[in-house]
């Protein structure tokens, strides 16, 4: 990417081995991401550029002399960061933060969109698939790249538990992962703040109880009447800007949670004393995906969740531009890239 | 209260029984609240007045038909709000949300800074204690009102674990109390912010392991210093201001909490997208005393906490208008009021 709106395909030197923990996974599938689309649309044009893409799942080709978890021929996802998985962090399940981890794309690491990755500390970084190279489930593990564990994210610090009631704002692929987390939990009221049917048709189908396309105050005392009121246990805020925080905290319940997965456009949140006395937290952020993968995995691969239906476009690699500028117009949900 | 530093002693009717749940209590011991503070400092000045004073243990003199849990004689501790502790908020535990509760000293309901009190809901707001009419366990019981409450509310929303390191910010009691509370909890590090030495003193005995007496940046960068640059997995703040919080996210590590305990002169915070990378949850609120009281009365009783070392004067009812003086002054820490 290059700037706002301009994303070209090019050719790079091939990916090779430069620690003993790298290695280098060729991607079979990859995709863009809601959070890309933020730049897609402001990023200020540069000479350089800079590589997209932090979700991919693919087959490791070569591994660094000290790679004892994979061979060539593995089929592994990667989560959205990489990281060492050994650190203090990431031992407490925090992989954003780890001391030694990193983003795709930056500083000498490729981006996940492309024919092929270096992956640092690949023993900790990679998680192996049981699948073979054209698995009908790539859509759907590939979720555990980011947005499904970025939505189970969501709910785990939300407090969702079975009978929980949630808001989830925003009818995007987080906010459509967030409903099928939630009712995953047990959630029984799932409220979906979004205006474009045929994705909150696919949020009702992943477990949204209920739909509200008002926004703003509107939506806020539509999510109340549906509460009787009270407003809901949990929110989960899939947007970003000032007016869905405000949103949010107007229909979290007394006691509850607001957990925060969009990326946030403000500098500040409506956070005074009424918060107070209403023992409101605010909670959420970056998902550590690779927490969460192991625990997520079986219920993808025995088909209990779909979570890939999310995708509604693939294309391949030359296409890219044109996804982007396909998510960006809302004519795709979210594309699928096969390599 | 009349206004900003107007408060006087004035003769009321005597409490009666209203509703067939009510009990009138005599009280024994009350205290002035950092809370109290606000207004006492800032209200406008008022023809009628507002009855002041939300913490109290006294003798119950006389129960409405329907109060089964006390009878005339028993001695009892109200937390500082009254609540039914039947409707859903308060089986939660969150009382200060109960449906049909309130506030001391508001809409017909006696101030706990008096001689008697009616007491709403007699059976779900009131705690027994069994002590006698003359403990020497009084400043401590009083304490589970509210500031030790309230601290221990702190640590608990906060994450408090056994090894958890802790930054209190305020050396208020109620910041001493969320220090002794850390403690209990077995929390490892307990770093004390504030600069009033014998505060800080009393501090290091509930438990402190560093006392930082620098404020903002530097206050922020000290902490910093004492944890390997990371900061504290839970902060308690117990201030209340702008600059406050500012240090609160300042010092808190990836991935932990900032409690607020502290009553809010803000409207928003600083909680932007550094606070989503680093996984950052705002927590807190105003406690549910009630909620702990049975938790916390054993330690009390047998003596393994003492938080009624938080009293550092005691007055009679004629002298409150000068315990208020003494603590806006910061010639007193917190002032008991003995009936």
């Amino acid at each position: 990417m290059y700037g706002a709106g301009d994303v070209r395909v090019e050719h790079v030197p091939d990916p090779k081995i430069h620690q003993s923990g790298d290695a280098v996974v060729r991607v079979l599938r990859s995709c863009v991401c809601g959070s890309d689309l933020w730049p897609y649309g402001a990023m200020p044009a540069t000479e350089q550029g800079r590589r997209m893409g932090h979700e991919f799942l693919g087959v490791v080709e070569e591994t660094g002399a000290e790679v004892s978890g994979f061979k060539p021929g593995d089929v592994v996802v990667a989560p959205f960061v990489w990281a060492d998985n050994t650190c203090d962090f990431c031992r407490a399940g925090l992989q954003p933060s780890c001391r030694h981890g990193g983003q795709w794309g930056l500083n000498g690491v490729d981006g996940g969109q492309g024919e092929a990755v270096r992956v640092p500390f690949a023993d900790g970084t990679l998680v192996k698939l049981p699948v073979g190279e054209d698995s009908a489930l790539f859509p759907s593990l590939l979720t555990l790249s980011d947005v499904f564990c970025t939505g189970h994210h969501g709910v785990v610090t939300g407090g969702v538990k079975p009978g929980s009631s949630v808001t989830v704002i925003g009818d995007g692929a987080v906010g459509l992962s967030a409903v099928l987390a939630a009712r995953r939990l047990g959630a029984e009221q799932i409220i979906l703040l979004g205006r474009h049917t045929d994705r909150t048709d696919l949020g009702r189908e992943f477990g949204a109880t209920d739909v509200v396309a008002e926004r703003g105050e509107e939506g806020v005392n539509r999510v109340r009447e549906l509460t009787g009121g009270d407003g809901t246990q949990t929110v989960v805020e899939c947007v970003g800007t000032e007016q869905s925080m405000h949103t949010a905290l107007g229909v979290v319940r007394d006691g509850g949670s607001v957990s925060r997965l969009g990326v946030a456009q403000y500098t500040d949140i409506p956070f005074g004393m009424d918060t107070i006395l209403r023992n409101i937290t605010v909670t959420g952020g970056v998902a550590p995906a690779r927490a969460y993968i192991e625990e997520l995995l079986p219920d993808v691969l025995e088909g209990k969740v779909e979570p890939g239906r999310v995708f509604d476009r693939t294309i391949g690699l030359d296409e890219i531009p044109d996804g982007y500028r396909a998510m960006a117009d809302r004519e795709a949900l979210k594309v699928l890239v096969q390599s």
